[in-house]
């Protein structure tokens, strides 16, 4: 279980233990596609994560993955801006061009087009990587959506995770 | 795999070969989502596909879900209804509920709150049936992502499945 | 009356009847939009009313003007594209132009300028014919408005028009 | 020809004649709405032509229709308040359900419901007035679309028609 | 007091006097910003004002500073042109890229990237004067929301103010 | 002036240089506003500053008031929920009117009556208190347009701020 990694019980395997089944699988499609074979890194991937859910404005993700990130990459000013406007993140243009994709694909699905795909192309990314990142993206969508559906919480913890001194002791690794 | 009991192997299949493990993953917890247990029936989760798909614009699972769910309830009428202004359904108030949920969670999950879910509840909905409605609705919304950002286009014969004479007798099982 | 050579009376022409001299003088300028001279074919002026009808989710429209088109044209897989999302259709460019601007003066009529236009005409069209465009997309903004403020429901029998082995024989002509 | 009652020819008569005839029977229909037999009363007529072309953001018809309800009623303050933010105007109950209706049906007209006309009604108007209001909101969505898709330009005897003293004047008639 | 200059004390000072201090610094403020050294002239700044506004549909605003434009400009046609759809204005490049300028940032402030300053650099203006249309803008956001969120009704003179033939002359110095 | 009291000077400062006056001006009022007499605690009043940032998605002012109100009420959690959805904020109930106002203000300020302000004095906020809401959110209006528009980044500083055991010690007096 992924946010096990974290340290801790996050309250949305609670919220889930209504439908068992349904987190199993769920988290084993979860799994694959934020840690299985892909040339985006997990780090690339939590990115994603992170600005989706704060175009959707969605608490509990928005609290989850910056501290998944800040756990990742060791850089909470990069996690602050892509949290916040990721306009403003210092990003390399790949990423830009992943993140720009990512945020007209949760915001207005409908009018993307070829030109959306041509434009991750000419950043660098293979077909391979544009169905990850249109997948992730997609996931986000999926996430916020059950999240702010039913209310998660997040804990507390996840607030100050990677913040404090011993969590970017470990982050470093 | 659900699809292929319409009859034929939608373009969908082939875009998801680029990913196998992926098609694989998501496939079953579709599969659980769509057919496994719950209180809404399998045209009741068909509904709710319909109504997010045509909310969010999405030509191949408008198109590809209309015909879904025509195969499962031989009602043309209502599907038109459900695929251009689901206010205009001739649903019962349960899953009309259903629906003003399903279309605010997509449109705006930010507002959603605690209110969205008593409403459901007044209508006769169980939590376990909440979380469907919420993960159905959430998985259209991956899946719309994952169509419109790739630009996956419905085999030709969906457009008329459910409404030539052979098939509407079919549709009566 | 245009719609009565499709076979039946619609519902539109019962509730017309609080005002018999409005649907008169209506029905004699709509007949000229859509049917009198211009370079648009009737196809294509059926191309705007479902496309503009889609981007208002207009019920009564959307089913009565997909009917209308495929009657027209023949070609259901067509009308599936135009009336789920418009950047599908498999459209030569003067009518792509002629679709982009429709539903950009459908959406935001304040934003368009002379460059729209310019557009238009760079697409092959002349100021009578961009004159046309812009006549028939508003009066679907028109009808739109007629229909869903008084909430309008077609016959049952436009869902599938066009659509069955009889229906697409007389398609043919 | 209802301008030219205000003292001189309008542009959009001489834009109008790419489409003489398309001119000639817009005018008779707009003439019955108008200025036909209604409980509305023409300024009511034109206060919902000022609401709606307000929330168009349309140059044209805002200018021309300000001039026309000023003619129409003296009462500049009035007509800058409908033209501004209807929601600051000084209207009766019943006006002020009537422009509510015009600016939802004008902005998302898909919402509208049965609740809309029941607010009507519940406001004292008939179902042949609901009608009227209903049409001139369209119309008033037609015209908007049609100047803004041209770009039509008032003249400038518009901009003070109805505040300067000798039409004060004649406006008390 | 800036206002007091058109003759009337508007009732924008009466509301203030729940907090006299909160009006002196805002007020001290506002002048310089509207009135003090600046490479745009005062009517500029009053341009942006009048486009702020009615992007805000504030309804004290925009009568208050229409009026105050047409004395500092006497050109009751362009303010008419700037307060419907300022994308009708004859207004030079350098401004239109101005106004261009302060309604993105009006409507969509978190869009705005280096480019759109560039294109005011390139239209001419310098670091300074950006700065200074970013604070009119600014300035007009904050006083929208006071107004619209007070409900501040403007002086019945405003409406005709810069209108009437004395006040045509005046308008000539 | 304020952010120096947070120990470092923030970019603004620099920024702002090209107009000293303006500077000196603005925060002279800023300064009432914020510490100046009124109902509403500091914590309050940096309650909505965070809200109406989040609710603009503007970079430096989320940051730097996130940090300024972590210091000021040592309640990281609560700005956490403030900055990402504030729906989900544990605030009493007079605090979430004081937010829901701030946020329709912000987003639609055309749209707010009198009804508004109604639900303002149900909560228990005096006229003072209302007129100091509604200038508090229209000041950072001004302030989110002015950091976005000219591009401002916080200092890295600010992203912990608050959150460090140092800080959190220092929090608590």
């Amino acid at each position: 279980m992924p946010l096990e990694r974290l340290g801790f019980v996050p309250n949305v395997l609670r919220v889930y233990a209504l439908r068992p089944r349904h987190l199993e699988l769920w988290n084993a499609f979860y799994e694959e596609l934020m840690r299985g074979e892909s040339a985006l890194s997990k780090a690339q991937r939590e990115m994603i994560a992170v600005v989706v859910s704060a175009t959707n404005r969605c608490h509990y993700c928005i609290v989850a993955h910056s501290a998944a990130l800040r756990k990742l990459n060791g850089d909470p000013v990069l996690v602050e801006q892509l949290r916040t406007n990721y306009r403003y993140a210092r990003v390399d243009p790949a990423e830009r061009a992943m993140l720009d994709f990512a945020v007209k694909l949760t915001e207005q699905s409908h009018r993307c087009t070829e030109d959306d795909v041509a434009a991750l192309r000419e950043a660098g990314w293979a077909d391979e990587d544009i169905m990850d990142i249109a997948e992730v993206t997609a996931m986000f969508n999926f996430t916020n959506r059950l999240a702010s559906g039913l209310g998660w919480l997040p804990n507390d913890e996840f607030v100050t995770l990677g913040l404090t001194a011993d969590q970017e002791q470990e982050a470093g690794r």
